[in-house]
């Protein structure tokens, strides 16, 4: 079971909270490290630690298929596994099935697929799923849910849906006497408002700890995204947790907490780090660009991490060219600095109860979508 | 220049002693980690620092074609370039040019041959492999030389090894005035001891800084090397740091420190830490092989490496298969402690006179070639 306490909610809409399970705390709105396979890519537990993630998000999918869920339970579950001491969520792989695995059979009982590791069979249901995640042992699971992708055909988005709708009861049956971990139902609906409406309907009749909106950011406009969301969010229990998956640029994090999102995960800090691209407070710098290549200056002169402190936009460059590790270090480093910063500086303009303020401002910047390099 | 003072001769015939250069210091015998494109493998220059590394190397060839020489003077050189504040050397690049670039010609002059990055055309001779060095301004520079493979023609390896004692000479005549960066030269001749006795003899009349041990560990039997290195390393000038290149296991570094050897430099702990293998105390851990799979202890029961305080093998082996560069971290990290350890034991040993018994106790228990996992 999940505590959730809000402490402020904004005239925007945006809330502050604090979140416990199983005596694991966290602040939100909050920003979850991606740990797919046990590991928030390029970075250490005590890394996260010092930059002050509170909590990360492991993949069901993948840790089920690798290294399995026999070993994870015996060092006590994800936390123990990764020795990471702060709380953890895993994501059911309901996504990770649809977009990674050669499918066999999707049908009401569950999908069955083949490892995209080495092509072994495997069924998961609503069912399994959970059993699972209790065997992973994270603080907070969600859901077994079937997204569709952008565009959809609205009667392939209906069936989906209520299917997904139908196995969200099932997830909580199979969860139920299992109350030490939290499970949250997942709100999907493609990109159409009205069956959006009927799944927040169908889902928040199940008492689930939190609710999260799955299904956006799969290739979507961004106005069709925050249209929808501006929809559905709003509509998700007040007191309960709101958890935007797989969302965003530091942007859209900031538009999606005005919409009164609580929680979000996304691959991308990492991901662009990996690929040689910074965030930072004047805009994207892609090291790629040879604007670069004799720049003495921090990769962000607005920021105070441990990289830009230490090393100059032309080092990182040659790094990165050079296809050395410590560039996708550095960069990761960076990258979640900057995210779980700027999670601290909502968190504090909605005490102040001047985050819609802070919010125009930061969006007018436009900083990864305006005065970047293009490059 | 270079100031060398030996502190303790063991009766075995290792030294104990300080090199200081320019201001910086470094203990000896000493293990040099590789930086060859200005970044020691997975590692940042902080974690080096903790780990106790006092210089590292860095590559000319790969430094002069990316991000080239200019860049790196204008930040006052490798040192400033990488943030690095310890001492630094640099090795000419001979070895390189030889192994990594498709040669266009070789002559008196020098070697042609294309970039293996872009394909375009450079010219190397012994002056401008110094003025390179110079450019790159580490605080100790290679001489230029023409090592030779293994098995190797006695009449070719004649050539290079005279060939290269004359580039020496030039590389010290194109060094001169520029007395702040020691010089060190290098001892070739193959694996024929009358020719390694020769370039011994023709090197040590030029007043180098110091004089290193070329053309091992190219693939020749242990006992070659040993054979080559034991009738060669006591005929160099006893007031110098002698360096063998390139060279190796920790039960290498051992026997060589008995010859009397004060510098190494070798890729391995890096490298078979990224191919997923650890040294420890007890042998070598190839985390590929599957007994791994559930181990629950940690990489090195011997060890108080953060690493081995952190993390199991079967987390370890998980992050190795799942391609995580977490283990590429990890594993770098651990060998890299393991081998300063290492030459730490190696100056208290030779220190209190004890060195010989250390060694026949180290090599008796054959850490990486008996006990192991031989996977």
């Amino acid at each position: 079971m999940l505590d959730f306490s809000i402490q402020h909610t904004d005239p925007s809409g945006a809330r502050v909270g604090t979140a416990a399970v199983r005596g694991r705390r966290f602040q939100t709105p909050v920003f979850m490290p991606v740990a797919t396979q046990g590991s928030v890519k390029a970075l250490t537990q005590a890394e996260l630690v010092g930059l002050g993630a509170q909590i990360v998000l492991g993949n069901a999918y993948h840790l089920y298929l690798r290294p399995g869920i026999e070993l994870i339970q015996r060092v006590g579950g994800l936390a123990g596994f990764m020795n990471w001491p702060g709380a953890t969520l895993t994501d059911s792989g309901g996504y990770q099935v649809f977009s990674l695995a050669p499918l066999l059979e999707v049908s009401e009982e569950g999908v069955s697929f083949r490892s995209h590791i080495d092509g072994s069979e495997h069924l998961l249901t609503p069912e399994s799923a959970i059993e699972i995640q209790h065997g992973i042992g994270a603080d907070i699971i969600m859901a077994f849910d079937q997204p569709v992708g952008y565009p959809a055909d609205r009667a392939q988005v209906q069936e989906a849906t209520e299917r997904s709708d139908r196995w969200a009861e099932r997830c909580l049956e199979a969860h139920c006497g299992r109350s030490e971990q939290a499970l949250f139902g997942i709100v999907q609906g493609g990109f159409e408002e009205d069956l959006r409406a009927e799944s927040v309907r169908r889902l928040t009749e199940i008492p689930f700890d939190g609710y999260a909106v799955g299904g956006l950011s799969v290739g979507e406009p961004k106005e069709v995204m925050f249209g929808l969301l501006s929809a559905t969010a709003p509509r998700l229990p007040e007191t309960r947790p709101r958890y935007l998956m797989g969302v965003g640029t530091p942007s859209d994090i900031v538009r999606a907490v005005l919409c009164g999102v609580d929680m979000f995960d996304c691959v991308l800090p990492t991901r662009v780090g990996r690929n040689g691209t910074a965030y930072t407070s004047t805009g994207k710098v892609n090291l790629k660009n040879a604007r670069y290549q004799d720049d003495l200056g921090p990769l962000d002169p607005g920021c105070e991490c441990e990289v830009c402190k230490t090393h100059t936009r032309a080092y990182l460059r040659h790094m990165y060219k050079a296809g050395e590790i410590l560039a996708a270090r550095c960069l990761s480093y960076h990258n979640i600095y900057l995210y779980l910063r700027l999670m601290e500086t909502i968190r504090e303009r909605i005490s102040a109860g001047r985050f819609g303020e802070f919010a125009e401002e930061f969006l007018e910047r436009g900083n990864e979508n305006g005065p970047t390099d293009n490059a």
